[in-house]
This record gives structure tokens, sequence and C-alpha cells, in this order.
């Protein structure tokens, strides 16, 4: 099957929330998506980390079915994040950033990479992400996720980015700041006229819709009992949503809307503990489970 | 077909929202849920009116299969509500609340609405809720909604109606104000483990969530282009939700599901307007257009 491009952050996270706090580990984008789409396709990760990252992280991203000949090392330190969310885990401070290495990304794509059929821009630069667009030959599907830094500091080249992507993925707040306006349906057809086929809406607690041409779909969020750390939640869900996609190989919108269910369904086991650890434990039984889980707690029938 | 009965308020409201001005237009709960609920079934309507109520309301009322037998007027004036959202219409100001003739009703169910099979308690002090229960005979099925006000100030005579209803209606704050916890799962464990069958847990935009025993059913909110005014959404969730269970007469999992469906599609046209405009326009037949267009935007297969 298909392996997933990924070009994102990899580097090392100290969170706190009420439920513990955790020192340098295992974070960045492109870390939650390969080890998410590692449930279904591998992935060639495009990265950068520094001299300092260990050991043990690049074997549990080449266990997992990442292939890391686009993860870049260079002298210094690696990108590092540091966040502490509030007791109802909906709001977090960024305490630091450390971009060190990162700053120093400008992703080159393997020769191989060059092919790949599906590839998700996880949230960079935006002319890195064009910089890539420009890189890939004949992609099936692009999907491209960013964040209010980019909207309000780079907003014309993440307009050319947007317009050359297939999905956009955006939370409810960047649909709104893009567009600048509140009404959420009104900017999300603004971003779909710029050419895009899909946008998905992450709702965080209250799920994500995918809106394409006049369709509609809505996805709840699995309603856990404790979140224990919502960091990579949103990459997470990318990673299952276009894992699944580049498994299956198949764009319907049917395919596409079991996606969407996949991707949230790998988000709500990531945030179940700190960096990647429940997902280095679910199996891919545990996500069917919980597809027909979701698939049970959102049916009624016709009358 | 059953008909419902509601115990709430019957009022003339003042308000503003992005989209225009009404001032002292029909309100209170109990006139938003008997308009609701004629879609399905009639209303016993239990509420109090001051001298000043307007000839053309009665008519309204009377004309949507509303029984007023327990309509008191009483020598005073008229309960008003006046209020001004905010641009994003999730937030509202209160700018003044008479209470006039409400602050004396005692609700006095006449006769024949003691065998009520299906009655909801709007939102009103919980001694009068319980003063309700205490005259209704054999009711198959109670609802129960109130609101911050009374969870801080009268929280417990409003536990002891929780215990002796079959469903809550609240929103996410009251569960966590009413459970003191920012959980919502364990907050309505709480709330249902005090004796209700179920609880509907309103999430305004995003939808409700109906929780019964170890089942959980998610119904996301209509994607609205507009809203143009939000006040009475609740309320009107409750006429389409209890009068579509008393239309039916079956209270199995199933048909509860789709009472949410049918309440979240009520509401959905009730804030198309102000007031209760856009109810008085709809169909029977817009509302299962609507109630299948939920059905499509929900809906993804097996795997």
């Amino acid at each position: 099957m298909a392996p997933v491009l990924c070009v994102g952050t990899v580097g090392l996270d100290t969170v706190e929330t009420p439920f513990g706090r955790v020192e340098e580990v295992l974070g960045g984008s492109a870390a939650y998506f390969a080890v998410a789409a590692s449930l279904f396709t591998s992935t060639q990760l495009v990265s950068v980390v520094g001299e300092d990252f260990p050991e043990c992280h690049y074997d549990l991203l080449r266990s997992r079915a990442a292939d890391l000949a686009g993860l870049v090392t260079l002298p210094g330190r690696c990108f590092r994040w540091s966040g502490r969310y509030h007791f109802d885990l909906n709001r977090r401070d960024t305490l630091e950033t450390q971009l060190n290495v990162l700053a120093e990304f400008r992703p080159v794509l393997p020769p191989a990479y060059r092919e790949a059929k599906f590839l998700f821009l996880a949230n960079i630069d935006p002319m890195l992400q064009l910089s890539v667009l420009d890189q890939v030959r004949h992609p099936r599907l692009t999907m491209l996720d960013s964040m209010n830094y980019w909207i309000s500091g780079a907003r014309e080249a993440l307009t050319e980015a947007l317009r050359r992507v297939d999905i956009v993925l955006m939370n409810e707040e960047e649909v709104r700041q893009y567009a600048g306006t509140p009404h959420l349906l009104k900017g999300a057809r603004e971003i779909l006229a710029l050419g895009p086929s899909a946008l998905v809406i992450k709702k965080g607690e209250y799920g994500a819709v995918l809106l394409h041409g006049d369709g509609y779909f809505y996805c709840p969020a699995y309603p856990l009992e404790e979140v224990r750390d919502p960091t990579g939640a949103g990459d997470s869900f990318a990673g299952g949503f276009l894992g699944y996609l580049a498994q299956t190989d198949n764009l319907s919108m049917a395919n596409l809307r079991r996606a969407l269910v996949y991707g949230s369904v790998v988000a709500s086991f990531a945030v179940e503990d700190f960096s990647v650890g429940r997902l280095l434990t679910v199996t891919p039984d545990d996500v069917r489970r919980r597809y027909r889980e979701f698939r049970e707690f959102t049916y009624f029938d016709e009358v």
C-alpha cells in the first residue's frame, strides 16, 4: 500500500497538564503524524532534528514504519516546545518555543519521495509548504495544516498554498481568522473557493467536520472519560485520516467520511496519554472496535 | 395522540441580535415549547400572564393546538425579559428581567391535566416543579429543565426534583456546575445516579447528547448559514423532543434517538427568526426533510 509523505516538525516537548508533567518527550507534528499513520501505512518523514535527538526516538520512529531518509540531522539542538494546559484542557499556555535547528529547515525531498501519492504538509512556514509542493510530481492527495501564526504573519504565502492543495485542515478559530468572519460556514466556503476540494474543520472536544462542495459530514469526538494530554491531537487525527486513505487508496466521498472517523478514533487514543505513549500500545483491533463505537453513538434510523 | 403537559413561563421578550431588534414579542419557555411541540401534538399549557398580555398572543397559542385552560391571567403586568446577543451569538447579556405576575405563579393543574402522560417542567423554581410532580398522577415520561440560577440558589429543591423525573435537560455548563467537576461525563453520571433514566446535554451550536445507562448518542446541530436569534432554542428543542415522543408514544431507545434528532431539527428552525416566527411557518414536510438532512450529514457506513 502507498506510504504517506509527511513534512513537519520533530522535537522535544515539555508538557504539563492537570494529570502530570513530562519533560523532553518525543513531540512535533511529523512525529505524531507518523506514529498515528503507522496504524494504517508507513510514512516518509521529512523533518529536521539536532545532534541531541535521542537515539531511542530514532529507533521508535523507525519501528513505527517511518522511513527516515528525509529526517535530516543538523549541528545544534532540537526544536523544543513547552506548554501548560488549564484545568479544563481546552486552553493552553505556551511557556517556551526554541526553534533551534528548525530555523534552518529547508525541506529537500529524497528522489523517491518526489513520487509520493499522499502528502501531508504539517503546520510549518507556508513558504516551506510551497517548496514541498514544487518538489512532488503527481500526488493523488495533498493535505495542509496551518495555524494562527501563519494566518496573520504569512497570509500571502499561505493563501498560495491553500490554492494548491486538495484538503485543508483548520480549527474553527483559524477558519474564522482567515476569512475574517464569525460565520463558520461562510468562512469555510471562502476557503473552498480558493480551490481545495475539501475542508476539514477541527472542533476539539466537539469533533470534526468535512465540507466538500455541497457535502457536509459531522463526526463528533469520542466521549473520553479523561483526557490526559491533548498535545498532538490534530496531527494524530491527520495521521489516521490520511493513513487510512493511503491504505485504502479510495478517494470516494464515502471513504473520506470513513477516513474522518478513523482520524477521530486515532486522535481519541492519542490524548489518552502523554506524547505518543498511547499510540504505541493501541492495536488495529482497538481501532476497529472504537470505529464501531463511533457508529453506535451516532446512528439513528430513517423515518 | 397524547398531548404534552408543559409548565413554564409565557411573557414578552425584547431581544437584540446583530441581525435586528424586536420589542415585546411573544416569549417564555412554555410559549416556545408549545409552538414547537405543535408540529407533533397539542400542549396543555400551564403558566401565568398579566392583564396586558395581547389578545393576538392568546389567539396564536390557541391556534397552535395549545390548550389554555391552565394559562392563568393575574392582575398586573406580564413577565418581561430583555437581552442582547454578542456578535458571535454564543454569548448574551440579560439587560432586564421583570418577574411581574410570574412572582405570584403557583401552578395548579386543571383536573384533566393531572392525567397527563408526558410532562415538561420548563426552567422555573424547582419548588414549583416539585409541586407539579405532586399533582400529576401516573405520567409515562417527565422531563425537567433548569438553569445556573437554581443550581446555585435552590440546590436542595432542584436535587429533589432531579430525583423524581425521567429525563433531565441541561447545558454543558449546568452539568459541570451542578456536579462541581470540569469532566462532563463524570458530571453526567453523577446526575444520572440520582435517578433519572436519561440526561440530555445541550451543546448549543455543537448539538446535543443523550446519555442513558451505558448508552450514548450524539446529534450535532444543523449547520445553519445564519442564526438570527438563539432565544428559545432549548425550549424549542424540548418541544420537538417531547412532542415527537408523545406523538409516537414509544419510549424505546431507538425512538429516543429519533426524538433527539427531531428536537434538534425544530430548534434549528426556531433560531432562524425572532420569537416563534419561523416555527409558525415551518411545515411537517420541512421537518421531515431536515431530519433526512441530519441523517445524511452524520451517516457513515460499517467497515
